[in-house]
């Protein structure tokens, strides 16, 4: 009956499943365990679902999902996901952005091994060492997906590709391209065992970007925010590379740098 | 003597000057009307004052602020601004960071009216048109200063550039450039009356980036992060410029989109 209440599933917020999902939101490693992570709001969920990406879970809360979003379920379901109906309290208790829709899935985490990490013939990575923000984690998907790239390498990294906020900054492209954490140092040994070319973006480059051989097997390393990358990526640099810059303060964002040296590794390979 | 208390010259968080502050920090209006608008933080404020601002008030927190911090005030003071100490709680109220370091300046606002804008015989400008995100805004204007823009122009934007945020992720960089802001149509007739060519980015380009014209005056446009350019921009393009994706989901961040077109620019002009 239009307009009629639907009985939620699950109305305790102290029930256990929703304590779960709080450590599967809050904490790298429930997720690393767990081997999962979430999304929620029903466009990030589209995104995902167009992404490839089979949810385990999906709970969704009858009284805050608009109607015109409701075709979400069957799509939902028939990839053979468990589907929870929840009531208000329950749902404000597992979201995790201001203004919920009603829309929350458990996706499996989209972080590989590195060692199951396959690349092409000539491969274009990209290397974030230590970087912290899940916002600009997001950005550097979205134009390493938008560049075709064979992987983003995630090296000594404070934030995880599952962190919740980083799946919503990368618009779906989390799930599109394929992702690895590891320590640095081991990042490297699996770089120098697929013969790719090391190439670090760093201001104290000795190659100007456009002169940077990035036409063949190669990664380009991206530094932290405030730091930059460390020495043992500097040491290990086959080209430290350089973005000329033409202003006074010349401070990139560190997602910009990677956009930049992305889009020249691109224009030198097509 | 170490460690003695100072005395602030200001702790009542019912001042007026408490509550303009927070006017300053909330509303646009008010940063239009007063012509100032606010840089909170150690860092933040020596990167303005490294890019020239002369601040016309400091507020500071002798309680919170660091020992080897205390060298700015001498250098704020040498500005000419008034130094006002105030007390933990009034810096609660007017600071807007979380983990506020004792700092806060008033400072001249970063936007002039666009016909005071001053442009170069062979311009190069940025147009971000509807931006709403302080960080995308920041951004933008650190990538806009490193390539050396001429201006950059906010054309009916839904942020200031004076908006606390937008200034903090500028790194000092709104400072550095020249800032605008005006209606779209004006901002059209502006660059129209001074012979810019007008490139426009969208997905739906006819012109690949590197294969447009952008080595003469011209300038870059980019739309909102949700909706991209409007019809009024994509009508009066002189080109409509497509960035070559390689992906599925082809997803660029506004900021990240500018900054590509713009080092692109650069690499023809160089």
């Amino acid at each position: 009956m239009a307009g009629a209440p639907v009985p939620a599933d699950l109305t305790s917020t102290a029930n256990p499943r929703v304590k779960a999902l709080i450590r599967l939101r809050s904490h790298r490693r429930a997720r690393v365990e767990a081997g999962s992570t979430l999304v929620e709001g029903h466009d990030e969920l589209r995104l995902a679902l167009q992404a490839g990406v089979r949810p385990t879970e999906l709970y969704w809360a009858p009284s805050l999902a608009r109607d015109e979003h409701r075709g979400l379920l069957d799509d939902v379901r028939a990839t053979g996901a468990r589907v929870t109906s929840v009531s208000r309290d329950v749902f404000d208790r597992i979201a995790y952005r201001e203004g919920p829709d009603g829309w929350l899935a458990v996706v499996p985490d989209p972080g590989s091994a590195i060692a199951d990490i396959v690349l092409g013939p000539r491969p274009l990575v990209l290397v974030a060492e230590g970087i912290e923000k899940p916002g600009n984690i997001g950005a550097m998907l979205r134009t390493a997906e938008a560049c075709g790239v064979d992987a983003v390498i995630g090296a000594s990294t404070v934030t995880d590709f599952g962190n919740p906020n980083a799946v919503r900054a990368s618009k779906g492209t989390v799930f599109a391209v394929p992702v690895a954490s590891a320590p640095s140092a081991e990042v490297l040994d699996w770089l120098r065992g697929h013969g790719v070319r090391i190439a670090v973006t760093t201001p104290a480059g000795t190659t100007a970007l456009g002169d940077a051989r990035l036409d063949g097997p190669v990664a380009v390393v991206v530094g932290a925010e405030s730091t930059g990358v460390t020495d043992l990526w500097l040491d290990a640099a086959d080209e430290t590379v350089v973005i000329p810059m033409r202003g006074k303060v010349n401070s990139l964002n560190a997602a910009t740098a990677g956009a930049v040296a992305l889009f020249e590794a691109n224009r030198q390979r097509h």
